[in-house]
């Protein structure tokens, strides 16, 4: 029998015995997208590093153009034209205003910008400004997107687009990250042949390792299937043994309390920590191991592939973030009405796979049906359904808190 | 002026002007995470090939269990063990039960499996089956899974990590796929420099360009940045020119109707049809330029980084894909209260860019408000809150739709 541990404790009492991060390096920012900063990132510099203007129009002193309408424009002298990607020679004057593109270095004793659409010029050297700014219109001030000093990316965070614009704005092409964890992935099961191969009687092709394999590259960490191992706890041994030299290893199949189920047995065999959690209160997914083999993670998951991807997404994806470097968000939910009843038992999280749709406004989640067994229900599926630990189903119509496959 | 139009207007009018996929090839399984399937995948036989146990037990007639209970169990004769990995060499006669391993083939003659914990051996060569199953309880029949000519997954689908699973479960090692389309970005603008460079006095480094082209990378697209070109209408005709052997062109900067923007002039000189849309009906993003050109999609973005951003997101990242050859799915929001008043104005969609929390069971969206030009709001945010465009704005604790980043 297994003892059943809620996820979210699991979690928790793992993430307490793996280090976050596996190994720290650099990398230049261009090829930084979707790697973990393994240090805070503070701007050396400001961004932008001149007052610009954000408009095409004319520098001014706002106050010059306080209480400036159509019918009564500021009248100011027109004293030159900023030219792009240079810095004005001259401050400007009280009384004065400069034409001023888009992007251009406002002059010194500017502090906002004017439109081109509330500005005429009558040929006189003048310009006839037909509407007030208040200080700081139009301009983004020196240091107002980034300031020295600012913390812009904090240690733990996965780079995203924006992220690296703005690191490669302020001149930062190289950064320090954790480098991805090299991530095992081992089959089980005398009846299990690889992909490749032609499965003889009684035999079925390996579904769970390529499955893993593919969602550890989707997370951004360094798979390596290490092929199909018959239940015998000799060649587990050493299949496991050698997967040691990643930063962790999966396992799918063999993770019950069986005769045939081997795993929990194997990861205890080799010693320093061995099995952490055997069992979750998770459905489908519950035959689960969490190991620690001299502190790196060792996972057992079930064989039945929906099983597996469950487990692998609800209680071993959280684990290698941390292990890759990342303070993990929270999930977020999307909120959608169950179309139809599903019972559940409180004391167990459950999972139901479903597709989703938009109705009347609302968003409806329908249920797919099927046993863990089959890969074909995760396949018309987009989403999970969370029914939590205390749940005891939820009726047509509900609101239940839905999650996406990324 | 720009004669804005509505975003989802834009995506269908441009969608119908351009190819979905660009080229199909055949990709290996193992490698075609993220590709986006060219026809239809058929299964060419059933999944599984056999009917399986998904329990440890005994293979019966369920017929054979009717009635029986804890205290009035059937007893059946066991005739033998069904041996992972081959087929049971004899069907199984009424009123014998077979000993089977989870995975196990069903011999022919039985429609379910009992579990172990139900049942017990007296030693005389019976077991005693305390409880009934019905017919298909705890085996998967052959086919069940995936029956051969089921449409296992459609053309435009793109590949996730149970579908390979799937994939390689029937045997299918590579799949027709379209080839990733290559996209390039070019910068414009005489105070941008290459994020390398020391930029002068009035200059600023590229943000834009590095943001697009990871924005391309997790997009599944293959970018190709082509650096910064001055508002000069030579050079970026002949940029853009030579960025036309790419699949797409996308160009940020100069993308307004001001003097000094010049993206839609270069886009019409080109010839066969030019400019689309000029102008969006969206709040960031609305200079931007959407055209065709000899059949390729050439874009215009605005220079500010959150503008250049929004409008990715929102109106270039559905055309990419659809260009990538997906269906694309519709977009899923997760619904939050808004946690202050934002004014907007029907007419336009607006993106406000947030960030998340949950509170008191609810999930809250802290809008980040600051101009288009930062991209530091685009760091600190998690997610846009949608306001449509009917949407005269919202009032604190209002439910809202957002969109969080990938």
């Amino acid at each position: 029998m297994l003892q059943v541990v809620p996820v979210s404790e699991a979690l928790e009492h793992l993430r307490g015995m793996l280090s976050r991060g596996v190994k720290s390096g650099r990398a230049s920012t261009m090829s930084a997208l979707g790697l973990v900063l393994s240090a805070d990132i503070v701007a050396g510099e400001d961004l932008p590093p001149f007052a610009r203007s954000t408009v095409d129009g004319y520098a001014v002193r706002a106050a010059d153009t306080f209480g400036a309408s159509e019918s009564m424009p500021a009248i100011l002298d027109v004293s030159g034209d900023v030219a792009m990607g240079s810095l004005p020679g001259a401050p400007l004057s009280g009384g004065c205003a400069m034409r001023i593109p888009t992007g251009g270095a406002l002059p010194e004793g500017a502090d906002a910008a004017v439109m081109l659409e509330y500005c005429e010029e009558p040929g006189d050297g003048t310009v006839a400004v037909g509407g007030a700014v208040g200080p700081g219109e139009n301009v983004i001030r020196r240091g107002e997107d980034v300031a020295t000093g600012d913390v812009l990316l904090k240690d733990g965070h996965r780079l995203r687009p924006q992220d690296l614009g703005a690191l490669e704005g302020l001149g930062i092409i190289s950064v320090p990250i954790y480098e991805k964890p090299r991530v095992a992935v081992i089959s089980t099961g005398d009846e299990v042949v690889r992909a490749s191969e032609c499965p003889g009687p009684g035999r079925i092709r390996d579904m769970n390792g390529p499955a893993i394999r593919a969602s550890l590259e989707r997370d951004g960490l360094v798979p390596e299937y290490l092929g199909v191992v018959p239940d015998e706890r000799g060649r587990i041994e050493d299949a496991i043994g050698s997967a040691l030299q990643f930063d962790a290893v999966l396992v799918s199949g063999g993770s019950s309390a069986g005769p045939r189920d081997m795993v929990a047995l194997v990861f205890d065999s080799f010693g320093r920590q061995g099995v952490v959690v055997h069992g979750l209160a998770l459905r489908p997914g519950k035959p689960t191991i969490m190991a620690v083999i001299d502190g790196k993670l060792a996972v057992g998951l079930p064989g039945h592939p929906s099983s597996a991807l469950v487990a692998y997404e609800t209680a071993v994806r959280p684990l290698l973030r941390h292990i890759a470097g990342e303070i993990v968000p929270a999930g977020i939910p999307v909120r959608a009405r169950c179309s139809r009843n599903i019972s559940s038992r409180p004391g167990r999280e459950e999972f139901v796979r479903c597709s989703l749709r938009r109705d009347g406004g609302e968003m409806w989640a329908d249920p797919i049906l099927g046993k863990s067994g089959l890969i074909s229900t995760m396949i018309r599926a987009r989403a999970f359904i969370h029914l939590p630990l205390d749940s005891g189903g939820v009726g047509k119509g509900s609101l239940v808190d839905v999650y996406l496959f990324d």
